[in-house]
């Protein structure tokens, strides 16, 4: 048994005999690695809702893992495959953005390699499962401590996937929901900082056309069913409904337009 | 790699970070530990099927996992959150009651201890998730041995869930549907030996006001099609379809009256 | 900690305690295996789509781990468990065939051992959760190197479950889809060394009345929104709509004919 630790973010679903086969074809070159899923139900081909969840997840884990990526819309062209250092991560993705935006809130800027070694892949090499038939095979080999390097050539040249900017004005704050939970609560992307930096003003959010009823510190600071916003766990502004689903109530998802404003 | 075992059941989902965000944090404190899911998808801060789930599946393990539980509605409020010692099994959970029920059930009284100790916390601590700021580091600690006095006071308050009793009379059976697994089983809480005391009598069970054409011993004691009551794998009372789906059939779910008569 | 690996295939779904009690089961058995989910999604009894999940899975994976497989509508009947070697393989599963397609493929013949020996069950047996009282069990006592010969006498009689064939002429080629993915691609039982036969004729693909656009390498061969047919990465003739859901787009599942003519 070993030490060295490969976590699995894919979109390819519970039913699928995807996942299956990318972890036997890990165990296939490293028997003794341990596998860690993270999740199967990324929305599928949604390499922005990847780069959501990478952002969110993957501060939270000590340097070690390979954490290994596989939202891929573009398997089988020419887009490339990476192996990223970013800040003390390290993770193996298409070329396709979905790990920047946990790169841009890092201090050094990450060491990216191109995978262009096909002694460290599996063949023979399928059109449209470079997951199984590339990346697995390389995370276990760097889980056996192969020098990334001996992967391919480093590059400074990569799909940069800029997220959705809010809007920050002193005493107005525009952005959108950026994730929709499993309990309804809808994740934006303005920073919780904007938001206490307005303290002191008496706050008026509104998710689209609807007027939020209340700022609250946590779900159980307002009756149930109320209608509240608060600092999300990701330390941005959330909407949500005390006991209750605020993306069912509103009728609102991803995308959806979220200001707040100060009546002072 | 440790032997300490880490175990995760949550309402969380598969499709969100904060499962990942989770072992990211557990892995933060101890990175050679072992991590387990049990489920993700406990129906959304329902702490009522969560004290199902765990008295249905912990009996089954033995000593030595951590147990962690986060099914925790009142998040940021002033519960508390508990490591438990219920018999040989160890668990942390908030103090929702979700673990009472399977420690109703042992010889020994559990020992209890109310977290309050931050130095074994994540910082800065959100309002929203506690179980990765808190649960997940602590269950790391006790992975690496901590002794659990270390965490907090102990305590003899805590909420007691009482689920619903059935009620077993000499000659007639009510209680209710608990859990409707994949398959469309209703899981009752009458229990088999109840059943089984009324053996030597012809048995009418009845699912609302459905009649259960026949008891039987296992599913393929009928034909497919059949609509039977037999003993479930936990010990209780079960109405199935012989390869069929018996919640769909009779359009029922958790918390249907369920009753067992005799004719003799 | 051991090395030894124990893989898990149900159809339990995610949210029932089935799960977690087979996984307690085995670690009462032997803690310090390690656990690895392949899937827990296969349609509830469907051991045709075990077959399919098992023979595109199975393959990918070293030499090592014990395969538990759970998908058992016959449990409770007089239907045997057994142990199989396929290959470099080893399996736990019940006699419905589910594991003779992955078979059918290796060189040498299976050695299938009938499992009769409660010593190594746990007790008091269920008779609706053998995956629980005997498969875990059992497997966690393969994973402390038990002989299988241990565990009950070598047959050489199983329920054989035969996939449904392709009609494969040298001018024409009929089959059906097998497997639909969550990206909707619809996944035939046509084999792609079938298709490159054809190669140098004019190919035309037919999914029920549809007719097929483009024979393609990769998705990403043609534009979003082509239906196209391609190899899958199984090595199957594969029916997709790049960046799209062909199953959706066409309105078929798993059992609908394909077609492939020529017109040279």
């Amino acid at each position: 048994m070993s030490d060295a630790l490969i976590t699995l973010t894919t979109d390819f679903g519970q039913a699928s005999p995807y996942v299956a086969a990318l972890k036997g074809a890990i165990l296939g070159v490293n028997p003794l690695v341990r596998i860690l899923d993270l999740s199967h139900d990324i929305p599928a081909q949604d390499f922005r809702a990847a780069s959501f969840f990478l952002a969110s997840a993957i501060p939270y884990f000590p340097a070690g893992p390979i954490h290994v990526v596989v939202v891929d819309p573009g398997v089988g062209t020419d887009r490339a495959l990476l192996y990223v250092e970013a800040g003390q991560h390290r993770l193996l993705a298409p070329d396709n953005g979905c790990w920047t935006e946990l790169a841009r809130h890092l201090d050094a800027p990450p060491r990216v390699i191109r995978l262009n070694e096909p002694g460290y892949w599996r063949g023979p090499l399928s059109a449209t499962f470079h997951g199984r038939d590339i990346l697995a095979p390389v995370a276990a080999w760097l889980s056996l401590n192969l020098d990334p390097d001996r992967l391919g050539p480093r590059t400074t040249e990569w799909v940069d996937l800029r997220m959705p900017a809010p809007e920050l004005k002193p005493d107005y704050l525009k952005g959108e929901v950026v994730f929709v939970d499993r309990f309804g609560n809808l994740i934006t992307n303005i920073p919780g900082q904007a938001l206490a930096s307005l303290a002191g003003s008496t706050l008026h959010v509104l998710v689209g056309n609807h007027h939020v009823s209340q700022v609250a510190r946590a779900y159980g600071d307002a009756p149930p069913g109320t209608l509240i916003a608060l600092v999300s766990s990701g330390g941005t502004l959330e909407v949500a409904v005390t006991q209750g689903n605020a993306a069912r109530r509103l009728g609102v998802g991803v995308g959806e337009r979220v200001e707040v404003r100060t009546t002072d």
